[in-house]
């Protein structure tokens, strides 16, 4: 394959396998399976699902959730605290679609229930231990109130509530994610309980990629909403949530100056690509591992090669002293970046090994 | 204004004060004046450079030259070593406007000879301390020897040496901004001196944001390339290059969640609109400050509110007991980026206080 300048490159191979990893989990679980699509925002890898016989997807906006219809998805959930100043697509959102919306506040509830020129499906976002949003698991009384204002409007059909355990993104070991796992269920539990006397057999909905992947419990939950899975990326690998070969993407850069005398190479290729997104590493924060590109995908080579700096355009990559015997200025080498929902939101596209293109919400 | 969602707001006003203030330090030191792009990829701002008679640009990608010689730019300099892999749009900007690239190997030397169809002039990216690439200041026999590579080939017209000195970044103090650029600029001139032998008069050409604002020595020095300038954000505030009331631009996002137990606030707004960029205060990681919307543009809170988490979406402000009167979920904030050449990249386009929009290359 050709390139001119920093490119995205897909495995299909590599994200359909981890689709089927996933779905066969959900299937010995006998859950409820509606990905995010917030990780790889492709009208054509959605595609991949649909014909899997998923039906139901979740996307983190109101823009996502628009380019998603318009790709013939007819359930979707904005697993994202509704933004009421986006009223106005929210109503031709549910016009056509069967909707689910993430609410968290009486405010916003009250705002739907006048604004709403159609019914929706509706969420009770929970705080189950990541404190970023939601209402906290063990508030009953906060609990109790947004879901009684929920099920006393007409346009607002209570179904469910959902958490986001991303605490287990620092987490240092798989059991730790195990544990914070297991206490978010434990949890939910508890709120599906408490909200017993509103609602009945609310829907507990569970998200992040780490606790999908390297749980086995799902004891109690009713759905998974992992996104990243289709990908995985460096910090996954480090959570222990995915081996290196299953990274999907790598980012196809060119090689513009090498420097032998301190072992570092320049790449085209920099925070407008990658993002400015880390992991941590041998006391050091990484922007992603270099790859050697074949036509076949690429290949881990002997020696690690890393990328430890960026800046708007350029990659710094430490290297031994190898590579200098391998590589010259105007070859491609690839990067596995450290997160690859930012990558591929930067990047804007997909080019598979056959030279297939596939869309990007940000590239349209 | 009324906006929906994350919206980056543009003072004309405050950047067009920036941009002149620049012209009269050029102006006054008789510089030649080619600003960098890169912040603003903007064709109607870059409008207002060509309205003060600015003729001459930089940019750091292919891309980037294109877009702008579509807006009637005929000098643009491309200040990224050069990538070889795209000769072919690299001799259609050649035909058709002054093109000026940037070398700092025999290979690309080598490689350019052979395939340009038309002339280019030449700049020599040299190494001036920042580490990041370039020819090494003090390596007499390495740039003799590019130099003389450059010389010999008929396509090829020698005119420069360039540095971009960004360890400024990482400096702690004004006085520390001074030092480098002081350091920069001798070893530019022994680098010009060094080379006096294959060409005479080479021009030496400078360009980070924080020297170009806060020096005032620019003696030997002809041609300043800043970028940032002309929204400058909390990185060059935090460098002293700048005054707060000088940042040119904010980010409008809609609250969507309020934590008065501990008083955060949840912003829409996060690693796709604000990149994950930051400045170092008080001990930790910040992604931008939080300022208070009007007609007029923004205001500075009596109270701090700083952007101290973001992901993908959402942003988590963390802010005084206050801030719960003064707003509610749905209203806007503003957000100074912590980084607005990255945040631009992101939110791909403006909007002035009297709801003009401005394009951006991303956007396009």
């Amino acid at each position: 394959m050709i390139f001119t300048k920093p490119t995205m490159l897909l495995s299909p191979e590599t994200a359909k396998k981890n689709l089927q990893n996933m779905c066969q989990k959900v299937k010995k679980h006998n859950l409820l399976f509606r990905p995010h699509f917030k990780t790889h925002q492709s009208g054509m890898i959605g595609a991949w699902y649909s014909e899997l016989g998923i039906d139901k997807i979740t996307v983190s906006s109101v823009d996502m959730a628009e380019y998603f219809m318009r790709f013939g998805w007819e359930d979707i959930l904005i697993a994202f605290p509704v933004n009421i100043n986006e009223i106005a697509v929210i109503n031709k959102l549910a016009q056509h679609i069967k909707l689910s919306l993430t609410v968290l506040n009486i405010e916003s509830v009250d705002y739907l229930a006048k604004h709403l020129n159609y019914e929706v499906d509706v969420y009770i976002k929970i705080d189950a231990g990541y404190k970023r949003t939601g209402v906290v698991w063990d508030n009953q009384m906060e609990l109790q109130s947004i879901a009684h204002a929920v099920k006393g409007k007409k346009k607002l059909n209570l179904i469910g509530i959902l958490c986001h355990s991303g605490q287990t993104y620092k987490a240092n070991s798989v059991s730790e994610i195990i544990d914070i796992h297991l206490e978010s269920k434990y949890r939910m539990k508890n709120v599906q309980k408490t909200l017993r006397s509103v609602k009945k057999d609310l829907l507990i909905s569970i998200g992040d990629t780490p606790s999908c992947s390297l749980a086995d419990d799902f004891e109690g939950i009713d759905e998974i909403r992992p996104g990243n899975f289709i990908f995985y990326d460096l910090q996954q690998y480090r959570l222990g949530a995915c081996k290196l070969s299953d990274i999907a993407i790598s980012v196809a850069c060119p090689i513009v100056s090498m420097h032998r005398d301190r072992n570092e190479v320049v790449i085209y290729g920099g925070a407008v690509h990658f993002s400015k997104d880390t992991i941590f590493e041998g006391g050091r924060n990484l922007y992603g591992y270099a790859v050697n590109l074949s036509d076949k995908g690429w290949i881990f080579p002997d020696n690690k090669m890393l990328l430890t700096k960026v800046s708007q355009e350029h990659g710094i990559l430490s290297v031994n002293p190898e590579a200098f015997l391998e590589y010259k200025t105007g070859d491609f080498i690839g990067i596995l970046p450290a997160h690859s929902c930012l990558t591929a939101n930067l990047m804007k596209g997909y080019v598979d090994l056959n030279g297939v293109k596939y869309d990007h919400l940000a590239g349209k």
